[in-house]
């Protein structure tokens, strides 16, 4: 089968197009035939050896966003047959197969049928930031009606799926963005409030929004340096929660507000082999809310195949791409 | 009335022995005979001037942990009668009265009918600690007997009622020690396993204790540079809580183990008149798993009284109080 293959990190341009063999099914898993695939950040570091720790052995396919058609199933497999249409992240990490190549060998219970209302190439946008925004919100989090959350980085990836999630579950909504183009992406994406992080200072958008006292829960898609403006919007008692923790922080302001901090690294049930069965059930969630039309992916318009994954990976760091950078493989 | 007086930071020698006015009563407040107060670790900052932030205004009465015989109650308060025994930490901060005197004015909200089996001077040792633990086991986590968790610090203030209160609830407690005659006491707290902190690593006893997965939940009542260690020590998924993380860390390991971290500020309801009526119900349950013997208060032997508060005060200070430090005031 055609697969774009890593031996060894770097640029975009190491990626080989090749012929490499079938992947052979193991119990518990699919093999699922890859009409589309997206790229993540995740795979971006994977690829460039910034996060070797995690990434596949050499000759490596990459990707762990897919949506296809199953082609076979495993024998002890119950919830799926060949011929259903599935969506899951389910690889690209070290020990699982990747989506960057014809077929995917995936763990049967890291994917779900993909939402009817969706193309492929929409679908392939959603497991990876769908995920991580639910686990955020509604795992690590118990998000209501009754709060006020503040998303940095609405207009990103996982941010633009965290802003529509959070009013799909009836809370009051305020995002970050700093292009004057996005704007009018989060507010058409159900933003009640949106901030030009560039103009206004976390004291300034408190008071506005929140009378002063902070927001319940800071949804943080940005980390770094902004995790500190995180613990000063939120709230006495309130949470914060990061998808990017590894750098050095002053805890002083958690513990004048006896805050709590959250971190959700979404890959662990796929590098650990611990609770996948959870992701497969998020999944159906976020199916049946798309079908309900309450969420939908936002897709950069430009078009890559199996042929141009170099020009995506470079698309997505340039970070210019506008949506998520999504590739038809077959 | 008598009441010992700070009319300057500084070492406890500047505590001066004063006749002062009585407090006046407010509205939602009751006048307390303070028949006993102990000394918490927050005091000693206070005096000292290293949290002047929240120190009452000189000349300053100090300490918040009292027991005592009501004496008067304001007409809106209906849970009162003149006359009932009860305890809280209810000041010692700015803009609230103080345990170092014969009166004291408390918010009604703050306190709860004492424990009858306890002595005044007992109940005196408890407010403080015994809402510090509860709020880090039960309102920023959820312990249960399904978990199993480890605190640091266990022959300590908070630790000691931590420790009592994890295995009221069921759960499997570890604890750290340093000094090898605080083993006896806090396996007879009922510790499950204890752990001399100067002799094994935390991966050593990681391994020992959860076959190497991690504690569900680590509760630190040391601090510092401790923080990190907690964070190692947690399961993937699993939760640290803090008493004092005022300090700066490398939050890698949160990402790497999705962990969640909250922070215990105690006092924000005295200090922001925020939730008091909390912690006035947390200490009507704290009675009664008091009163059912599931709970008691290390209390160190020294006695003291209102005339020796100096060495009440250098006594913690110096490290070697066993047990809560106990003031008998009238």
């Amino acid at each position: 089968m055609k697969a774009q293959i890593l031996h060894q990190f770097g640029p975009p341009e190491n990626f080989q197009l090749s012929d490499i063999p079938e992947p052979l099914l193991i119990p518990g898993h699919v093999l699922i035939r890859v009409r589309a695939t997206s790229v993540n950040q995740v795979d971006c570091k994977i690829r460039s050896g910034a996060v070797a720790a995690i990434a596949p052995d050499f000759p490596a396919v990459l990707h762990g966003d897919v949506a296809g058609v199953i082609t076979a199933v495993a024998a002890d497999v119950t919830d799926f047959v060949p011929g259903d249409e599935v969506y899951g992240c389910a690889g690209g990490l070290k020990g699982s197969g990747g989506a960057l190549a014809e077929l995917m060998l995936a763990d049967a219970r890291l994917i779900a049928k993909k939402p009817v209302s969706l193309s492929m190439r929409e679908a392939a946008a959603l497991p990876l930031v769908s995920i991580t925004a639910w686990e955020a919100l509604f795992v690590k989090n118990h998000l209501t009606a009754q709060h006020k959350v503040l998303i940095h980085g609405g207009a990103g990836g996982v941010g633009h799926i965290g802003v529509q999630l959070a009013r799909w579950c009836g809370a009051n909504v305020s995002t970050t963005v700093r292009q004057p183009e996005d704007f009018a992406v989060v507010t058409a994406f159900g933003a009640d409030q949106v901030i030009n992080a560039n103009e206004e200072s976390v004291e300034q958008y408190v008071a506005r929004i929140t009378d002063g006292q902070g927001f319940d829960l800071v949804f943080d898609t940005v980390g770094g340096a902004n995790l500190d403006k995180s613990m000063q919007a939120a709230r006495i008692n309130g949470a914060v929660v990061a998808i990017a923790a590894r750098s050095t922080h002053d805890l002083s302001p958690m513990h004048s507000k006896s805050l709590t901090l959250s971190v959700v690294f979404m890959l662990i049930p796929i590098l650990k082999n611990l609770g996948r069965a959870a992701h497969g059930d998020i999944l159906k969630q976020i199916a049946a809310i798309v079908d309900e039309g309450k969420l939908k992916p936002l897709i950069d318009p430009h078009h890559f195949t199996l042929e141009t994954v170099s020009e995506a990976h470079a698309l997505l760091e340039s970070g210019k791409a506008h949506g998520k950078v999504v590739i038809t493989v077959s």
